[in-house]
């Protein structure tokens, strides 16, 4: 239901996808589907947090690798980020498109609010355990930081969607991210 | 009509915005939009033109201003930015609706590439006179800096939206420009 959901989405987007043709492309009825969901709101949440989950555990599992240094800390988990840049971006807009709902819609909002939330508390703890293992110390606080990057790794993917020969894949995040965590440039 | 059209945006977005409303708000007739526009997308692009001109303008005469020390200089260029808050949320919303329909449409992407290009040479300019003006040094390309500095702009006013207490208004790039100038905390 998710995988078939998550095709139906891409190709209408998020207010073209009727929850007839996500039930249609998973051989689901309407029945099952409202018994697993309580509407098209609640099945982008649930897909949110999948995906959300996965991109975490990437993040977590690459920064807890063996490094020389943090700089190799960083490639490492930017390269896991990287892997997929296509599905993420197929990703992005559906997230981008469900935050203009949201904006509008005071349930869908708080719902997406409580998910962020989520996503950002996991990030934090990633990120505190890296710092404190490299014995490094950022000049902001971790959600702050995690915001940051978040914001910076938003904005390059969707600049890259509009012009993708004139920045690369996470630029703004590998440039930005290592001074913010004071490593050499 | 620039008026009347940015309010139908505001109230039915960029989609559910018609030509036809678009005219009746403003009193024009059909022939009068489409000699002055080819599109929708058109009117979009050029909307955007006049509120990026007006934003630059801000920020340029911002960092025109005497300054003790570029600290000051920051804090007079975010202060500028924060006074139209509401409006540049609303701004926020067209835009982000305006690029995931570019993602989809190639005519509307290069019109928006090119927009987007145009506003950050804009700012590339104003930034690598201020930066030489005070004398710091940028540790990345200037036009880095820039869509670095959008993104963070725009990643702020976008979580503001879904979360309206958990975060100040430009509170991403108020924390992390300073730094990338090096300035202290």
């Amino acid at each position: 239901m998710l995988e078939a959901a998550s095709e139906v989405f891409a190709e209408r987007g998020f207010h073209g996808a009727t929850v007839e043709e996500i039930c249609e492309r998973a051989g689901f009825t309407r029945g099952a589907f409202y018994s697993n969901f309580s509407s098209k709101d609640d099945l982008v949440v649930e897909l949110s947090r999948r995906h959300s989950e996965a991109l975490v555990d990437r993040i977590r599992h690459a920064s807890k690798r063996a490094h020389a240094d943090a700089d190799e800390l960083l490639r490492d988990v930017f390269a896991a980020l990287a892997d997929d840049s296509r599905s993420q971006e197929r990703w992005l807009v559906l997230t981008t498109e469900f935050t203009l709902h949201a904006i509008r819609d005071a349930h869908a909002r708080r719902a997406w609010a409580a998910q962020q939330r989520r996503v950002r508390d996991e990030l934090v703890a990633v990120v505190d355990e890296a710092v404190a293992r490299q014995g490094l110390a950022l000049p902001m606080p971790t959600e702050l930081f995690v915001r940051a990057a978040i914001a910076l790794a938003q904005g390059s993917m969707t600049q890259r969607l509009i012009e993708p020969r004139a920045i690369g894949v996470g630029q703004l995040e590998r440039t930005v991210l290592p001074i913010l965590l004071g490593l050499g440039g």
